[in-house]
């Protein structure tokens, strides 16, 4: 096994460029952290082109374990001193492995087949929201997922974290903005659902279950005017008590599982 | 206004014992940070006992306004030089403010009255989560939250913040497991919900609207057994994808909200 043990080493400063999104994009890679995560990836048989564990990690049983597994599937790993793997600044909580996978390339029509819903993210800002919105994505069985330009990296640390391997199974595209994702839905028929003020329709008076383009706004700003005004349906989530605000992920969630519950009655 | 020139200062020392559960409960406050939750804390009559501002919070218009309003009050705001209060370790992006509030003092009888929900927190591990959770707990209408012995300290500052004001006005108990629970809600005509195995009712097919104690369980492990044999029901969110796990405070939302929905219908 490789072992690295200067700061200054190739494989170290490869993944330190890919905690910044300008590197990401160069080497269409993007990083994953954790054995769970490593554990997925195999399962997915997804892109490993670098893994890096800590001395700490590959001694215990649980990363001698992966660490076969993953050298069984033809996978290299390097071994790093404790120091030098937690001085990668971006873990937060080290989980003794990482690694850096390439991107999946999804084209337009993975996401745009006849009866699926998709999300449509409109310049989410934080990037665990994003993360948490594509792990319920998935989980409610929508066909995918359009970044509309203004919302934060999909392939950043955080999101890679937050959702939890949908990254890896997601058919995710991004898109220039309102224009181009107006003119696609009406060309694959469907239609866009936004959340509006509180006095627009209940969501659950909407009919979500099949061929809706689901908009999650701003975080603070919400929906852009252009895909608000051209929306089928502007749909609100009633709520009680005074606080009256939701987290962006929490008022995702609730809509994509509407949505879901209503085809799953559907289906009886 | 006060002034703050020593990092040894005993308002600085409260404000990082705070960090800390330990002083939390010494104490009976906790911290609250950024002006947000500031104007909310105001808005809602807390009881501040300490704000500390950073110098340059207090030099912009947005500081100025707050802190006149906070004097207005009757609040007494200290000044901290900017590296004095940013080498306050918890937080993470200074926001310029932050205070010390007492914690409301609830009783069981809050939380317990006739017909509404209550949310149970069966050892919840992540703070950002519990925090999460107990703001859609308010949004949904929910009567309050119990947390069981074992879930993080909803006062914690990643909770408080992740809350978003609900810690100052939901009804929020502990209690010691799940005896003590079992024993409430059958005195008080409340039926429990687990979250079960995936076999489980879905769980728009149980009747939420009303007098129900949703359980939800650990992030690793969910619902203790006691409670899930001790359930009136035990229900799932049935999902589709390859993923199908969700993050924690997104099922109990799913949840919750489901719950809403019920109510909401009824009601016409």
């Amino acid at each position: 096994m490789k072992e690295i043990t200067s700061k200054d080493n190739p494989d170290l400063k490869r993944i330190r460029q890919l905690e910044s999104r300008k590197y990401r994009e160069k080497y269409g890679q993007f990083l994953i952290e954790g054995p769970v995560a490593l554990e997925e990836a195999l399962k997915e048989n997804a892109a490993l082109s670098l893994v890096l564990c800590s001395r700490r990690f590959y001694e215990e049983s649980r990363g001698a374990v992966l660490i076969k597994a993953l050298e069984k599937a033809g996978v290299s790993v390097c071994l790093a001193g404790q120091g030098l793997f937690e001085g990668l600044s971006f873990v937060e909580n080290p989980q003794g492995i990482l690694a850096a996978v390439e991107k999946p390339r999804w084209k337009r029509e993975d996401l745009f087949s006849p009866g699926q819903n998709l999300l449509v993210l409109d310049r989410i800002a934080d990037p665990g929201n994003l993360g948490t919105m594509l792990r319920t994505c998935e989980a409610a069985g929508f066909g995918g997922a359009v970044c509309l330009k203004g919302t934060a990296d999909p392939y950043n640390p955080k999101t890679a974290r937050a959702a939890a391997g949908a990254l890896l199974r997601l058919p995710l595209i991004t898109m220039e903005g309102p224009e181009e994702l107006k003119a696609f839905c009406e060309e694959k028929g469907k239609r866009l659902v936004c959340t509006g003020p509180r006095e627009s329709l209940p969501y659950y008076r909407a009919r979500l279950d099949r061929d809706v383009a689901l908009v999650i706004g701003n975080e603070a700003g919400g929906v852009c005017r252009e895909l608000m005004e051209g929306a089928w349906k502007r749909v609100s989530i009633p709520m009680e008590g005074r606080g009256e605000s939701l987290n962006a992920a929490v008022a995702a969630a609730i809509l994509m599982f509407e949505a879901l519950r209503q085809k799953q009655q559907k289906q009886g």
